[in-house]
């Protein structure tokens, strides 16, 4: 299998720990994607992933699956001992809720916000984006009060339960510590958020987490562009 | 198991859909919540589902599943005979895929769409979302933009495969109907998207789609309402 990525940016970490989880490390071929030059968003990889995102799998068949979710769902169900994404029903309904939670509250607010209300990376990849000012200052603002709701919730529902479908680390948490690490490294997290600044710190710690975590490898991408 | 929806809404009918597909419909209780009233987005209703959108599913130990995948993940798997969500790693993970370019290239932008360039829903939920006219410009501007870019996608697989996973009906072939059918209310489809015409008249054939078809019910309550 053929993992296109780019190490350390938020989606890309994702998968990373999921196949940490998975010990599939020995199983994958790398491929790096040059985000900051816009290969993602040129025509030979929008034939790999029509929405030109990062990551996408490209299996031994040919068969290429983009979207972290999907990409999850595959890599924890290859040998039918899923880990991450639940065995019963309901425990699968609960991972997706929480997921989809930890994406549109976390994960797609922060990357809205740096493309957006920051230079994002750069000149290049800003001409996909959206060029009109006023559109650029909407889309910024509104995901900051979306991060801060999702802030919000996460801060009060984590000093009830350790993970996000309680006691068991899903692909949920897996989304949501890759979203705030890198709302950390942007700046966007307050003092007050004390909770979720000690579950961050906690999920690092977890063997596959730790392995592949992700908030160095933005902040040395970022700190070499001159970002942060 | 108690269901809160509003019958014809595209996200409720997605789920209705499903219940149908899955024969579920005898062990459901259906309980109707005021969208235009803006019920989903009282005190009440947020304790249900704190993202405060519909249709929210409740367990008969109280468990709440909110998120239209996270519903079907769990109607679909509840009889260990999965239908619309994938047998293999490699299905779930097609379907997963599909699932998300439907909703992000069709089903959300209609929403938006529908909530920031039209009078959507009347005042009352009008003032539950951004009131910058700016804002409000941009957001449903960008949303027409990525819907097209969606139905020209969408437009071109159809040509090549019956349904979004290939052979297969899923879970993603019905977001992508509900969404398109919303999408043919608000005027949004034009002329050349023959292939798209076709498919949504020959999904509208699939029993479980004509037995909870979306269209007219949402087409009646937004000529109730004056709205189209």
């Amino acid at each position: 299998m053929k993992l296109y990525d780019r190490p350390g940016f938020p989606n890309p970490a994702r998968i990373r720990i999921v196949i940490a989880a998975k010990s599939m490390e020995p199983a994958m071929e790398f491929v790096s994607v040059d985000l900051i030059g816009a290969e993602h968003k040129q025509p030979v990889f929008l034939l790999k992933n029509p929405m030109g995102v990062l990551p996408v799998l490209e299996l031994d068949d040919g068969t290429l699956i983009s979207e972290c979710t999907a990409i999850t769902e595959y890599l924890d169900n290859f040998d039918n001992q899923p880990l991450l994404t639940g065995k019963t029903a309901k425990e699968k309904a609960v991972i997706h809720m929480m997921q989809k939670r930890a994406e549109a509250w976390v994960m797609d607010p922060v990357g809205v916000f740096f493309h957006y209300a920051t230079p994002g990376l750069g000149e290049v990849l800003q001409a996909f984006k959206e060029p009109d000012w006023h559109a650029r200052q909407a889309l910024g603002l509104r995901a900051g009060q979306q991060l801060k709701a999702g802030l919000e919730y996460f801060e009060q529902l984590l000093t009830r339960q350790p993970f996000l479908t309680s006691d068991t680390f899903s692909m949920a948490d897996i989304t949501l510590y890759c979203g705030l690490t890198f709302a950390d490294v942007l700046g966007l997290i307050g003092e007050e958020f004390t909770t979720l600044r000690a579950w961050i710190n906690r999920v690092a710690e977890i063997p596959c987490v730790q392995q592949r975590s992700g908030q160095q490898f933005v902040y040395d991408d970022l700190k070499r562009m001159g970002l942060v």
